[in-house]
């Protein structure tokens, strides 16, 4: 199983590929498309087509993506909104289920506190998937963001699991009424 | 030619569809495409599949949109921002271009005034569509933004054929050198 983590914005949409096969995640690709557009249309029908790019690419069964609750401005809201609405949409074009997570969460699950700035969450990033180099900004982001979305099934998988074992568990022993 | 106006929402994306081949822009047709899901990723899917079928119906050559210069919350415009961005990347994703216009300059070409509201704006483009029936107020909006689209078009044309006629003038009167 492929995850694709995406950081959309206005100018960078920064993206994360791993595989969560295995019990460890581990890291396929990241990197950053650019828009070189000065159409508003264009630009969008550049991020659109990145995207596309990635899913063909990697085949990616889940995609993740920073849930925004509050942007800076409305101006700086509605370019977001644009880009991510964007993203989100060719994922969704192409029958793939969009995960969001809160930036405090994605900060939370990769560096154990939310309180992280993007320092230590490109540090943790660069440790957790045991990477040679920093990846860029943009990149470790949509990389922290693939992370939180591998942890999280993780913890829902194990969480059934352990539901599975307690009940298989209860069969094991044998029932003794209270006296 | 004809025009498709976009007046995209989060919950409700506007359309008004127009012939400007004759002289006089004539209606075609307006309408709704209503946001059922709960899902954010499904509801730009379905914004993204609803101009996919306008376009595919009515064959525009160009779409007009509304621009916004400012909107009133970052999490509103942020909401507004994913429909927006959805409706226009399926337009470029088309081969579509986009025109965006202000809603000042909307209100100004429809009703002369830049301060009209909804009302002045709903009962002129009935009056300028010759239309039995006053349109709903989202279908209304996109049919205006289709109008003014139209109106700078002509607008533009216009001003050519001016420009060409004058250098045609110059053709046709004598050259008198100043003394």
């Amino acid at each position: 199983m492929i995850i694709l983590g995406i950081d959309p914005g206005s100018r960078i949409t920064g993206y994360g590929v791993l595989d969560v096969s295995a019990l460890r995640p581990r890291y396929i690709a990241s990197g950053c498309i650019r828009i070189r557009a000065d159409d508003l249309a264009q630009k969008l029908a550049q991020v659109y087509a990145g995207v596309a790019e990635l899913i063909i690419q990697y085949r990616p069964g889940e995609v993740a993506i920073e849930q925004v609750f509050m942007a800076r401005n409305p101006d700086s809201a509605l370019k977001l909104g644009q880009a991510r609405g964007t993203a989100i949409v060719c994922a969704a074009n192409h029958g793939l289920p969009v995960h969001e997570y809160a930036a405090r969460q994605i900060k939370q699950s990769v560096t154990g506190t939310g309180a992280a700035d993007k320092t230590q969450v490109q540090h943790m990033v660069t440790a957790l998937l045991s990477l040679n180099a920093r990846p860029a900004a943009d990149a470790a982001d949509a990389l922290a963001i693939a992370l939180t979305h591998a942890h999280a099934r993780t913890g829902l998988l194990g969480h059934k699991e352990r539901r599975r074992r307690r009940s298989r568990g209860a069969g094991w022993r044998d029932f003794r009424p209270e006296s």
